[in-house]
């Protein structure tokens, strides 16, 4: 078991009632990471689903839960022959954190009938570049889980030189080794710094909804993470992160409705 | 008052519960349009907030309800200096059809500070054809409430020559003559042909899930419609759907997971 499946473990303590331990290696500044969190409502409610995979996740972050116990709480609401569709409450202390709406099913593996390219090329992974080591006091364990290599122009915006656009591109692997599975690409969507920051924003970037969906089970190796906004208005902004494996194949699209940093 | 007004009306009859009547006006063969249905059940949620707007709506679509009464339960999540959030689930006859995650804030006009361009450019709206008019025995009543004027390649599955593509586009205005608003942008977003038919599929495409994020309040006129998909896999295929207003402003984008019709 990896660091990161024992951080998203999530022990049957009822017949809807789940426990788990938020894990204080995945903060970013004082909160923990969108994507690690639904990484941990996901196993509790697959763990309880006749069906094998998270297809479809919606997520409303509601409160920023602190590392440290918590529990999941479930709510059946359809069993049907191809899907289920279950509630999922992260709660701690009695309080709701994150609310989320997720489909469960079983994905066969095969070849899809048709599929888009990547919007933008990566350039081979030797000419990305990782972020500098972040300062232990800003909080940003998350970095030391994951191995990020960004399109160096999406990350112009640490030293000055945003692009101007909503983007952020970058390989993805956990720095533990491990294969990448559903639970893996619900933090993938969630990794990238805001595109907002490329387009000049700063700050923390609190989201409010994000939804995404499992295409296909991924392949082993590098993940690509293509990141990008449509819109930027009245302090709220999109960020839709598409997953692409080392086959090429789309195993996962976001898209999360965030608020603009102040900072 | 419109008809799409009236046939969207929640009664408030209790502090979390609402009166509404499913319209058979906005039927697609057998079942109910789900946009439709969103927007009737988020008349109840922002009468029921502080805030004016529907910002963001995830919804689970678990069963197909049938014309006539029915409720729209709510659960206040959290209410906050800027948004409020609510669960409201759909419910006939003490059964949920539809359950929802939906932010609710007040947006305030002015320009946006970034934004993409559609990603395709649509002809003149007068290069741009209608659907022929639906046999009554199809009961595609829906038709009748919306003036649908579409970009020609994205219909030519209707006479065998699909696109290749998942895509579909059209302009959109309602049929009874009534300015833009929220609750029909609701209904934009889930109001084209699915776009799997472009890639050669048929048949009832029932959606599984769907998220919209209203972005800006709509100008008067017609409204442009973007549909495109990124993959067809498994039985699942994605249906993203881009609105702009007259104005060239997205006012709104969505994002639905369906199943492909095995008709």
């Amino acid at each position: 078991m990896t660091k990161f499946d024992e951080a998203t473990q999530a022990i049957r303590v009822g017949e809807t009632l789940y426990d788990v331990c938020l894990d204080d290696g995945y903060a970013i500044g004082g909160p923990l990471n969108g994507g690690y969190l639904l990484a941990a409502v996901l196993r509790a409610v697959v763990d309880a689903s006749p069906y094998e995979h998270p297809v479809s996740t919606a997520a409303q972050f509601l409160r920023a839960p602190r590392p440290g116990p918590a529990q999941v709480r479930l709510e059946q609401l359809k069993t049907g022959r191809t899907v289920a569709m279950t509630r999922a409450t992260l709660v701690q202390d009695g309080t709701a954190y994150i609310d989320t709406l997720v489909t469960t099913a079983t994905l066969r593996p095969g070849d899809g009938e048709w599929s888009a390219a990547p919007a933008v090329a990566m350039p081979p992974l030797g000419e990305c570049v990782s972020l500098p080591d972040p300062k232990p006091e800003s909080n940003m364990t998350l970095s030391a889980q994951m191995d990020l290599r960004f399109d160096p122009p999406t990350i112009g915006w640490l030293t000055g030189a945003p692009t101007g656009r909503p983007e952020s591109r970058a390989y993805f692997r956990m720095a533990e080794p491990q294969d990448p599975d559903p639970y893996v690409l619900a933090l993938a969507v969630d990794a990238l710094p805001p595109v907002a920051f490329s387009a000049g924003a700063r700050g923390w970037a609190p989201t409010v909804e994000l939804t995404w969906h499992l295409r296909a089970l991924p392949a082993p190796g590098w993940l690509t993470l293509i990141g990008q906004g449509r819109s930027i208005r009245d302090g709220w902004f999109d960020e839709d992160v598409e997953v692409w494996d080392s086959a090429g194949t789309l195993v996962a699209q976001s898209r999360q409705l965030a608020r603009l940093g102040r900072g």
